[in-house]
């Protein structure tokens, strides 16, 4: 039997990576140590951190107008850092409420002293539709607009195609879809991913953020540690970074790179999650919830309509082998997350147990 | 050629514990999935945290008037969360300038709008004694007293036997001795110590704290990520925490408890830092610079008083199979780190190589 991991995040890696962390991990042959022994300050590891950005670049083609920091504290530390740095004129931001993170960002910035303004919600609808930009929303009165592209519990995301257009400034949360599709840095301001989804284990989280924004700042009260410009100018090592979680993070990037990178990684994501929600779109026992256009890539959210028989049925599903299909506890229901390594046969074996349990259940 | 990591940290850690890692790494028999890809929220990992903090409690005698938290971003995350949390009355804290760390405590509080008084350095003297309380300290004065309990860098430390004696509420940095030697908890009312040292990779932070100091708190404008009381309210999974960082980190304290504790591992740092403080002090080729009643058992500190010699002979030790004998880059000379897991032939191997070199270059 093998093994599916659906997690929402951490969650599957690719394993050709998994491989190689196992084969190095003890006594390196050069420096005779473990990744995780290394100082630091090694020049290993300081051609690891340098390799991961350059590989991240590459990836997002990311222009030299963005500094990209390696910070610790994952997304919840994002929603705080990004107000203390950049709402310090109107000390007021923007957020469409596209889901419970995004929801979370606003909760954050209120929490720091900022305001938070919730210009358009799908909460009434369970976030199955995304909240929009009215034409008449007024950048200057907001430091930026805050934007969670892919909503990983409910499903629902700002694609390329269908990003909100602004004059003001843009921060998007992409934790859950960074190098999962295309999107144009350009258009964002600061862009942020934990990298426990689509890029590593937790313990690290990309930040990237756009140098002239940063210069303007005038940032009272805030220490070091949740300054991106602490990390920008010490290259992430203001103190000691997490070196596993970025070595991990520079073999996921170089996985990518050989992969053919986000253009073939997204070829397969759509591939991967058509196929899934085709099947479940002509079932009549299951159903995908999210409106199709803005129907997430990552994170397949779906239901039979019966919370308790799904609860069963991932149950089935994890004897079965597919681990992790609940729904996240907070709405209950299927969430198959397929991110960048989920292979194409995890989608295969899930669509096969699942006819077999519409036959069961149904 | 056997080699050995003298590096300050990220260092030098348990082999078994390595080999363990190494052996579990890919496809755990239950999980099926590497320790890497499991969910935070798995019952596994739910089991590994819940392990570290008992762990930890038992090693050092923690009473449950205190919390433990994991916490992300290193011990300077701390500097700025300890006045954060704790500096509300007075806005005001004290700090005994010991060292490099001591002093960037005092700049973090600073730098987020509190008062740090240094009531006592031995910068002048190149922190190669301890700076006092003196008698007429008023605790009330202050919110708390701020102390590096092992300056890392320096090597000076204040052991049980010469720690301050103050009526008021006193934290301690314990990163680079935490579990080397034995202190008593209660003399504390907050500890914090990064990983990267003595209890595992990066990435991870331990604060202990007490809770009825932290009830009194009325905390304002401050993040969840930078209050402690959301990693008590949560386990520490107030948001996805480093799950690989924390799994080392209770495998290592699996390996104390079995090594036989705190005071298992203190008579052997002892014995380690005994041997190499004699064979230095009865060399007339290199000096140990700090006071004998203040000296490190886990960072020895040492020069042949030629900084450019001290240089060409840790090349050299590299050379040899003995790493990272440079004293930080602020201070020069040597410094030979004997953290828990370094072994006693590391020391023996070491002394060996610098009668070698006294020959060779005196």
């Amino acid at each position: 039997m093998t093994n599916y991991n659906f997690s929402a995040g951490p969650g599957v890696l690719p394993t050709p990576v998994l491989t190689k962390i196992k084969d190095e991990f003890t006594k390196n042959e050069f420096t005779h140590m473990s990744i995780i022994e290394i100082s630091h300050r090694s020049s290993q590891f300081e051609e690891i951190i340098a390799s991961a950005e350059e590989r991240l670049r590459d990836l997002m083609n990311i222009s030299d107008d963005y500094g990209v920091a390696f910070i610790q504290g994952g997304g919840s530390t994002q929603f705080e850092m990004l107000p203390l740095n950049f709402a310090n004129r109107k000390n007021k931001i923007a957020v469409l409420d596209s889901g419970n993170f995004a929801a979370k960002a606003a909760t954050a910035a209120t929490a720091i002293g900022k305001t938070a303004i919730i210009l358009d919600s799908s909460k009434d609808d369970k976030y199955h539709h995304l909240p929009m930009l009215s034409p008449d929303f007024h950048a200057d009165d907001y430091d930026y607009l805050h934007l969670t592209t892919n909503n990983t519990i409910e499903g629902a995301t700002y694609h390329q195609d269908n990003l909100p257009k602004t004059t003001g400034r843009m921060t998007a949360d992409m934790s859950s879809n960074i190098l999962a599709e295309p999107y144009d840095v350009n258009q964002f301001d600061a862009i942020f991913a934990g990298a426990q989804k689509n890029l590593g284990p937790a313990g690290v989280t990309v930040a990237i953020v756009k140098k002239d924004w940063l210069a303007e700042q005038n940032i009272q009260h805030v220490g070091s540690m949740l300054r991106y410009q602490s990390y920008l100018d010490k290259h992430s090592m203001y103190n000691t970074p997490p070196v596993f979680s970025i070595y991990a993070l520079d073999l996921v990037l170089e996985w990518v790179q050989e992969q053919g990178g986000v253009d073939s990684m997204y070829a397969q994501n759509i591939k991967k999650s058509s196929k899934l929600y085709d099947y479940i779109d002509n079932s009549s026992f299951y159903q995908a919830l999210v409106d199709n256009s803005a129907r997430s890539l990552t994170n397949v959210v779906f239901t039979t309509n019966n919370l308790e028989r799904d609860q069963v049925i991932a149950k089935e599903a994890a004897k079965a082998g597919l681990f992790n299909l609940n729904g996240h506890r907070s709405v209950g229901g299927f969430r198959a997350s397929l991110y960048n390594a989920q292979p194409q046969e995890a989608v295969d074996a899930l669509i096969t147990f699942l006819k077999k349990a519409e036959k069961e259940y149904k």
